[in-house]
C-alpha cells in the first residue's frame, strides 16, 4: 500500500496527540456523509461533530475530497490521481488515465478494494459521494481547448468515461471477468485507452 | 414491464396447477445457484430439489440461462436479448447492442433494475451468474470472421465490452452519473456504441 501522506496531507506521526482528533474527524465524517450525502455534507460541519475546529480537518486531510476518501479506506485520493494522471500531452490523456487506475487497483486489489466498492454500492450517501468526486474531478480534466469548450458538454464527457473506468474496475476487481482480470496491464490499457481518450477528448457524433 | 413469455419460454396462466411448481423450481434455483455457484448448479439437481421431473424446468423457463434470469427478478433473459440483438449485420453490432441494452433498462428503470443489480454484487453466486451468462453471450456475439477468430481473443473482447456495458448500467441506472443517466437513448447509443463496436469487431491494438 502506497504511503498516503503524499495524497490526504495526512501527518500521522509527526505529531503527538493527533490521532485521536483524526479519528474523531473520521467517525464524524462517516456519520455526515451516510446521513447528508457528500454534497450536503460540510467541512464545517463535520468538525463541529467531531468537536474540532474546521482548520483541523484541513490539516489532517487536506478537504473534503481526501476526507470522504479517507472515510472508504482507499489508500490514494480519486480526485487528486485523477489530476495528476491527467497532466501531459493531451493525446496520451487516457492512456494515463488508465495506466495509473490500474496501478491503484492492481497494487492494492483483492478483498480491500472489493469491499471499498461493495459498501460503495451498498451506501446511498457513499455512492453519492463516489458520483460527486469521481465525475467533477473528470469534468476538470476534459480539454478546455476542445472543439466543445462548454461545461455541458465537458460533463457528458466526463460521465462516460467514467462509465468506462468504473465498468473497468467492476470487470477487473470485483466480477474477475476472465481475460480482463487476468490479463497484463499493457494489454489493458491497450485495449481500453482509446475509449478513454475519445470519450474525454476526442469527436463523439 | 415486457410480457415475458416470449422470452423465458413461461406459460404461466395457460395452464392451472403450473404455479406451485413453477415457484418450487425458482426457490430451488436460487438455493442451488448460491450454495454451487452457476457454473456447478445443474437443471438437473433443481429439479431434484423442487421434486419435478427435469423437463419441467425446460417447459416453465427454457434452460439454465432463463432460469438463472427468473430468480433474479429480471424481465428479461440476458443472453437471450444478446444474441437476438446481434443479429445482423456486422457493423451495427455495438450500436444494437447497446440500443437493445437501453431500451430493456429503460423500461425497468428505477428501484427494480438497481435492486436486481445490487443484489448480484452481494452475492457471490449471484455474480459469477451474471459473469457466466453475459460474458458467455457475448462470446457468441463475437463475429467469427474477424481477423482473430480464435476463442481466447473472443473471449478477450467479450469482457471489454462487457466492462463498458456494465459500467454504462452502473452509471446511468444505478449511480445516476449526471448527464448519463437523463440524456436521451440516441445520445447515449452515439457515444457508447462505437466503443462496443470496437470491442466485439474492431482493432484493438
Amino acid at each position: 500500500m502506497p504511503d498516503r501522506s503524499p495524497v490526504t496531507g495526512s501527518r500521522r506521526g509527526r505529531r503527538s496527540g493527533s490521532a485521536s482528533s483524526r479519528d474523531a474527524i473520521l467517525d464524524a465524517a462517516r456519520t455526515e456523509f451516510a446521513a447528508l450525502g457528500y454534497r450536503r455534507a460540510t467541512v464545517r460541519r463535520i468538525a463541529t461533530a467531531a468537536g474540532v475546529d474546521p482548520a483541523m480537518i484541513n490539516h489532517h486531510f487536506g478537504g473534503k475530497d481526501a476526507l470522504f476518501s479517507a472515510t472508504l479506506d482507499l489508500p490514494f485520493s480519486p480526485a487528486a490521481e485523477i489530476a495528476r494522471a491527467a497532466a501531459g500531452p493531451r493525446d496520451g490523456l487516457g492512456e494515463r488515465l488508465v495506466t495509473r487506475l490500474l496501478e491503484l487497483w492492481d497494487a492494492s486489489a483483492g478483498p480491500t478494494a472489493s469491499s471499498v466498492l461493495r459498501t460503495a454500492l451498498e451506501h446511498d450517501g457513499t455512492l453519492e459521494a463516489v458520483r460527486a468526486v469521481v465525475v467533477e474531478a473528470l469534468v476538470r480534466v476534459v480539454p478546455a481547448e476542445g472543439t466543445d469548450p462548454d461545461e455541458q458538454r465537458a460533463r457528458w464527457r466526463a460521465t462516460l468515461a467514467a462509465s468506462q473506468l468504473l465498468g473497468l474496475v467492476m470487470g477487473r476487481y470485483l466480477l474477475g471477468l476472465g481475460p480482463l482480470a487476468t490479463a497484463p496491464r499493457a494489454e489493458v490499457v491497450r485495449g481500453v485507452a482509446p475509449t478513454v481518450q475519445r470519450y474525454l477528448a476526442g469527436p463523439l457524433d
